[in-house]
């Protein structure tokens, strides 16, 4: 998971392990990495067994690296999904918003709380890093900073909460993705991406039809850029759907006579973490 | 546009200018601000008339920023696009790649130089900034730093290329929108964003089967959260299509009868600009 201790994900992997313990009595240490990148290449090269990465903000909206990380890495599997609330605290050594001359978070914090900071601490230069716990480092040099991260960061490095609850719209939450080697098959869920042949009209439409004619939902599509020309994408699709069901096989087999590239993501389950659940991790 | 001066948004808007000066003999003064944010603000307060703003990027995907502020500020109409290629150079005061500690830059240009600074110096700690040129600040004062910008910025600034054409894909260019409060009728594009109808199967299928079932191309579809609930999209459109036609006056009508919210942010035409025009500028 992304660290150092005390991020977000870092809470949902907590979450994820208390659930792995009771659902499947088994157990599991934690690993933190210095960035997205390196958790999705620690779980491809088998240095761990399972990843867990942000893939989506209900404010700020999808986090790319782990979209271009999917596509690139299709062997990689969404073995579950997860989604967290968050509520972003804003932490400093400073007494009073207005000597703030810094706010240092991830940019996934950064944004989901952009009003508040245009509002409260407009004079404050923003600067992102590769966490919101990475962000706490600048504080103890720096009494004019404050980082974006969580109550529970607070508590493990002992830093003053300056404001709480701080976050644009109140029920933040993001979803998140455990990875991992094994073919998942049962769930829910079907992620899956998928390019189409350019520039004709309608060349998204047969693939949405696939699933609408045989009223399969999709609860998610998001595009990508091919990153070789503009105008290129690749379109992230999630159903509402199983594979076991001869409607989605159909469904799939369909689809894949429509696109370029097709590749399936996994199978799997969504849980969903409640506040109170996160009290005793 | 976005400043300080020297960022890909200010070589943008004095490619608009010559055009404007050449085809309609208008003339135009241009005014930078510190984020993309405030440069919609200036145009929607009537503080300036136009403003250049990026809106997508071949390799690293959609400014979110940019399609969110379309959404909340519909007043502001899309005048022209405009596609400009764009090559990325390291500047530093530094002789050699090993010596590098930190790279600054915009969010936008770390992305399309990702695999790049993985590669050739691994050991570099990213930092973002607002604009490409607002990271050149830091280059005097830390010899060990480095920004992303592009070459009119080694120049205007009089700082050493250490690399040339640093992104990853060479083919890149981002397409930028010229915005004003004029209704903009002309064009061989049309913008819009909707919501829909939450949790029905197809309820995205009915919106662009009224497009497909007419040969309308869309050149574009991309999602963002309503922010308000993890689930809830707004969906972005460019159509390849222009209002004065009769099918496209049928197309948008049956449209708005399937969607929640609409909003029709103009019809305009692309100007595409070559490496050889950027010369002169």
């Amino acid at each position: 998971h992304l660290g150092p201790t005390g991020t977000y994900t870092e809470t949902a992997t907590l979450a994820y392990r208390k659930w792995l313990a009771q659902e499947k009595k088994q157990e599991a240490l934690l690993c933190p990495y210095p960035t997205i990148a390196q958790t999705f290449k620690a779980v491809a090269t088998e240095e761990v067994d399972l990843a867990v990465v942000p893939v989506e903000n209900s404010i700020h909206g999808s986090v790319t690296i782990t979209l271009d990380s999917l596509w690139e890495l299709p062997k990689l599997q969404i073995q579950q999904g997860l989604i967290l609330p968050i509520s972003h605290t804003l932490l400093s050594q400073s007494k009073t918003l207005e000597d703030i001359a810094i706010v240092y978070s991830h940019y996934q914090a950064l944004g989901q709380c952009q009003r508040w900071l245009e509002n409260f601490i407009p004079q404050a230069q923003l600067i992102t890093t590769n966490s919101t716990t990475e962000a706490l480092e600048y504080l103890s040099k720096e009494p004019t900073a404050a980082a974006i991260s969580s109550e529970r960061a607070s508590k493990l490095y002992k830093i003053p909460i300056l404001a709480s609850n701080i976050n644009d719209y109140p029920d933040n939450c993001t979803r998140f993705l455990i990875l991992g080697l094994n073919k998942a098959t049962v769930g829910t869920h079907i992620s899956l991406a998928f390019t189409v042949p350019a520039n004709i009209p309608g060349s998204l439409l047969k693939p949405l039809q696939a699933f609408a004619k045989r009223e399969i939902n999709l609860s998610r599509i998001e595009s990508r850029p091919t990153k070789r020309s503009l105008g290129e994408y690749l379109f992230f699709i999630d159903l509402e759907s199983n594979s076991r069901e001869k409607i989605t096989q159909d469904a799939l087999a369909e689809l894949s006579t429509y696109t370029k590239e097709l590749k399936i993501f996994g199978n799997y389950k969504i849980l969903t973490i409640k506040s109170e659940d996160l009290l005793d991790l």
